[in-house]
């Protein structure tokens, strides 16, 4: 089979073997876009407002539950009722990076319970497979997907090289629940071994990064172009942040949905220069 | 100088730049104690009561807020009257590991605040040095320390060679808010250019993983016994969990503090036993 990224949307859907994956990979096609929005704010009306804003433009909203001041569990009614009405999935981007045991509770219990609401979480692959076993035992009976941090795009981070490589391999083994990578790049030949039957195998590459203007910020944060990310480097969805929600406090929510537009063309744009080459 | 492990506890407290680890060596002194417990339990009854037991035989409580079921901000008020009370310092083990910007909001936001109570938290080294830019924003001011994960103790953790010693030159580079590791031995030597100046260096070594009966589990956890943590690698601190909180549902306090006593005295021989070598 040709390499994932050379097959549409809609046909990876029908052969994902993942639920959480064949869903969001569905819901791409039908809504024709690769756009993940990060809301990245503090207060529930601002979090709220925009999800509301750039519905109907992504595939994908990310969140980070635990920066919300004012959380209260009718929040997470809220952004449910949301993920209905414009069909988009949930993506809790918690990094966990802990040993099996803990990352297991820290996924089902807890304030945030994010299994119960989270359609896709990530993790790093640090501390070695026990974390994907802890997770996939609260995940799986709930047909959740797990993405991997195979690599970073702040300066300087260690995800790099031999580090990546048993990122990949990790994934390989637990193919059943985890459904791509965090990554700027295919990984498909990344830690292949000659044994490795890797010619079935589609892991969705999520970017974070993506910046249509700014080039970076004070903290380490590098930004690309769509065009860069999907059409070069064969990645399947964007995750923008700053680009469309601007500071995130006091929306203009007419001004927050023309960016979410602007970026849902340029990553469909690019994706579909990226199947006609 | 010579190698931090070769000196006092108390010798080190006056010392040490940082706040945080000098309230801590400080307190190891005069309690006698480097035993930390690990409190990883999801209700609020058994997390105080066990906290409440073993207080007068610790240095450092270790918590997963974000496990607690029944979480209220009541809960951080119990906890802090009872680091005051026993006099122990309170680390939040939350494995920051995402960019500057977000874990500056998830460390200083969100429902639990963590900045605002636990003394000591830690971070993984894999976004670069921005994640320790980002703690230090909100950690510095409020005389907080960061506990840097250099390795893991899990099966098939990614945390060794070039990745260890990347994460302690990060270190290294802000000893103003990094205090220590989270490591199995020394880390003196671990990543030092002949231009770097070590000699005054003084990082904290916390040991998870230490137990005295148990050898591992299922979910990849193995453990060590305090002598060879603290006389043997030379390790500061040994964090115990379930060797002394047992299943941490319904927990028999007497029990709890008999365990607790053991691992005080244990850890306690062991530095002795260093010292006097």
């Amino acid at each position: 089979m040709s390499s994932p990224h050379l097959r549409s949307y809609e046909d990876r859907a029908q052969k994902h073997n993942n639920p959480a994956a064949r869903a969001l990979l569905y819901l791409m096609a039908k809504k024709k876009t690769n756009l993940s929005v990060s809301v990245d704010v503090t207060r529930k009306k601002d979090f709220l407002a925009i999800i509301d804003a750039v519905g109907p433009y992504v595939c994908l909203i990310k969140t980070h539950i635990d920066i919300l001041e004012d959380y209260d569990p009718s929040i997470i009614e809220d952004l449910q009722a949301l993920s209905n009405e414009h069909e988009f999935l949930i993506f809790e981007d918690r990094k966990f990076a802990d040993i099996g045991n803990t990352v297991a509770l820290q996924y089902s219990s807890g304030v945030y319970k994010i299994a119960s609401w989270a359609h896709i979480t990530n993790a790093h692959a640090v501390p070695g497979p026990s974390i994907i076993a802890g997770l996939a035992s609260v995940g799986l009976p709930l047909e959740r997907g797990l993405i991997l941090l195979a690599e970073m795009s702040s300066k300087g981070a260690l995800a790099t090289g031999a580090y990546t490589e048993d990122a990949v391999r990790m994934a390989r083994a637990r193919r059943d629940f985890v459904v791509g990578f965090i990554a700027q790049h295919r990984m498909e030949t990344i830690g292949a071994r000659d044994t490795d039957s890797v010619g079935d195998e589609d892991f969705l590459i999520l970017s974070p990064g993506v910046g249509l203007d700014a080039k970076g910020d004070a903290m380490g944060q590098q930004y690309r172009t769509p065009a860069e990310v999907v059409t070069d480097c064969g990645c399947d969805v964007i995750i923008v942040g700053r680009g469309i929600i601007g500071t995130g406090r006091d929306i203009d929510v007419g001004e927050v949905q023309r960016q979410a537009q602007r970026y849902q063309v340029a990553g469909w744009e690019a994706y579909e220069r990226r199947l006609s080459r």
